[in-house]
């Protein structure tokens, strides 16, 4: 029987998709992608999964696993050969159980993040994770590549608060390995291994995941910086005077939030031109006037040293969310701009001023008049610098640069000690680069746990490995 | 020539023991294992390391790393056989960097514990990984075995406290990962493979670590509980209350306290007995006047709700000592009173009475009189649920039930969803045990992963895989 028939009379006709029903799932969200499938199946169950898994190895067909669809490294994207089968694990979306004492939530791999986010809240709790794409990236795609966000710097990236897992691996079976213990040293790290493997190793299928206790206030604030360097300064006296209740640190040059005015007329700045604007967040456990009390003492600390010139402090939730806004809005007014080139990286915290300073200045002289569209999770050491086109250059043009960008970029990264993937991934756009900035060594390694663990080479094939 | 020569002319004579210089490192510290070796190696750079396992590889002698020789599992002690080498770490004890911008520090793994939190405390950080042998046991060992402790509850165990690590591989060759960045998602993740494989993958040689800031004040109490259950919700209030300042719950049984008072009659309980107690440790990063007040409200709560009978509330640095000094006498008293049968385990924190109230019941079934000295960090879920002598059974006899009593509180951990090993490891005493618990799926893909990076099988055969 061929495979086409097989996966059908395992799912039903329905779940597995050809032609132009197929088509959403071919392409990335950002078009950048384009690949072909013999399928796309949509399982309902961690077995179902498993029979898909099986079946495809029993026909050599190469397995694209495919969550939200909301990367941005091409990791969910077949290759053009038209072989594969793309598992899409949307309609794996229930969630299994959420415990209020052990303050853990285990949900299947395709619920939308937002969703967890909603029913942790209706529970009274806090699932932190939190990024742009929440309303359609779902909780397997964030493990698969270790998504990051906004909260990273006091609560961890997607990793930290994956408790347990469930894997179909490469071989079919099902790992069981969802479990709510805070500790267990009990053999090699398997969880972490499958988390940020992008789909190479196995098909995360569910995970048991950390809750944390809803702050009872939060306080943001807009902070005006003459320099990079006062916003390193002021991450070290916000990290000492709030501890742990410092949730978020976001970093954006003048360049960043003027696109998003230009872009969005009815967003405001509600402060003056500056170089730079630091966004903060505190997360109070007692009162919102206690949540304020800290935050004025710590913003007049920044005043008094000169680190910061002029803040602006959300009075009302409304306010606070608009300020956010502001800062999430940058890749979207970016994107009403035209392509630009994007940078996911991240450096240690207090390399960012020299990172910055030197990188802009190569750039400026190989393509004099580009344009610096630089922000993100400067608590966290992560950059998103991005490079938009000089006006005088036409987009198509600019495009053409965009290797000898990256390169630049990326190489200016590694002599900072940096990463040239901070929460992105590798997928298929930085496949190639791994292989300049990963030491031999480490490739060797992971090419071995892949060779161990997929022997025939048919998860995800042609994603992060080099 | 050689092994030993070899090993000589790379590190010096003085660094290759044999004999009675090398019978120290062949017991371990409570003396429940012995094994023999040809020799113990004492490198003392990265290099020297990896120079040791190329040697030991071309003559096909195992390598058992060792770090303080403080391990429960018997983890970093030689077989019988006599043809091992021991590689020591203890020479690798250099302070490579400390960074008060970035909050990381790069230390050897020989470098003991209480030196790295005192190193990070002179630089007014905080290194908070705690257990009682820190004034012994080494980081690479701590990392080696995913070291927990006292603190897991806010800083998690050894594993979140490593951003990066150094690696001798079983090949021989150094990889670097010693970075410090909070975001790198570059690929598999082998730091956390290495991270709890007990030197049976590698021997970890550095690792860069987080620091975090050093609270401004600290609050200590002991809190008597009429029942378990009593102890959970305290956990619930205490997490809602404090947030992220709560940075210890540890509970301990009357038994435990009073073989405490028996052994060193110097230590004063200062509260009347109750069938429990816990010991709650709340860090501020505001006054002491801020801890107090948020303190006496939750115990306030607790008193009020009947959860809590008394407490005493440490009123000074040398009080809250004595009150944690309580805490980790607990060990000290148990071998002062003779051998006991230990067990390292963890199940959601929820369902610890139950877990207790089952398996005390069946132990009594099996040995009428048998006493539970059952104590441990509830905030983890994880109980160091130990177990002496009835007085009616002399020592012998009782350690010739160990196996019988491993079994029975071991199948109740896994019957209630638990973990046979929290935070001590697997090495050679839970090994057998393994092959029980772990899923055929997991032992499957951990064994082709130890086989992928150590084909040869030499890197510290015999430990954690059945």
């Amino acid at each position: 029987m061929d495979l086409l028939t097989e996966l059908a009379n395992l799912l039903g006709a329905g779940q597995v998709l050809t032609g132009q029903d197929a088509a959403p799932y071919l392409t990335d969200w950002r078009g950048r992608y384009t690949g072909a499938a013999l399928a796309v199946v949509r399982p309902g169950t961690a077995d179902e999964v498993a029979g898909v898994v099986r079946l495809c190895r029993r026909h050599g067909a190469p397995i694209v696993p495919q969550g939200g669809n909301t990367g941005l490294a091409g990791g969910a994207t077949p290759d053009a050969e038209g072989r594969a089968v793309v598992v899409s694990t949307r309609r794996l979306d229930r969630l299994r159980a959420l415990d209020t004492d052990d303050d853990t939530i285990t949900v299947e791999a395709g619920c939308v993040l937002q969703t967890v986010q909603d029913w942790a809240r209706e529970a009274g709790r806090l699932f932190p994770l939190s990024l742009a794409s929440e309303g359609s990236c779902t909780v397997g795609g964030n493990l698969a590549t270790n998504a990051g966000g906004t909260q990273v710097l006091r609560y961890g990236n997607a990793r930290e608060l994956a408790l347990g897992l469930e894997v179909v691996t490469a071989d079919g079976d099902i790992w069981d390995g969802l479990r709510g213990l805070r500790k267990d040293n009990t053999g090699y790290d398997l969880r972490d291994l499958y988390i940020g493997s992008e789909g190479t190793l196995g098909i995360i299928t569910a995970a048991t995941l950390r809750l944390y206790p809803l702050p009872v206030a939060q306080c943001t604030a807009l902070v005006a910086l003459p320099s990079l360097e006062s916003a390193v300064a002021l991450l070290g006296l916000a990290r000492a005077g709030f501890g742990a209740a410092l949730t978020g640190f976001e970093v954006m040059s003048h360049a960043s939030l003027d696109v998003v005015t230009r872009a969005f007329p009815d967003q405001k700045l509600p402060l003056g031109p500056t170089p730079w604007y630091a966004l903060l967040e505190v997360s109070d456990s007692e009162s919102a006037a206690h949540a304020q009390e800290r935050f004025h003492g710590v913003l007049q600390q920044a005043l008094e040293q000169g680190l910061a010139q002029d803040a602006a402090v959300a009075a009302s939730l409304a306010q606070s969310r608009a300020l956010w806004h502001l800062r999430e809005s940058i890749s979207a007014a970016q994107s009403w701009e035209g392509k630009n080139i994007k940078h996911d990286i991240s450096v240690p915290a207090s390399r960012i001023p020299a990172f910055v300073a030197a990188t802009d200045a190569l750039l400026q002289a190989a393509i004099p008049g580009v344009r610096h569209v630089t922000f993100g999770h400067l608590g966290d050491g992560n950059l998103h610098y991005n490079v938009s086109r000089p006006p005088a250059i036409a987009a198509a043009d600019f495009l053409l640069r965009q290797d000898e960008v990256y390169r630049l970029v990326h190489d200016s990264v590694h002599a900072h000690g940096g990463s040239i993937s901070a929460e992105h991934g590798i997928g298929q756009l930085k496949r190639g680069e791994l292989a300049r900035y990963k030491s031999p060594v480490a490739l060797s390694l992971m090419r071995r746990i892949k060779q161990a663990l997929d022997p025939d080479g048919l998860m995800n094939p042609g994603k992060i490995l080099p």
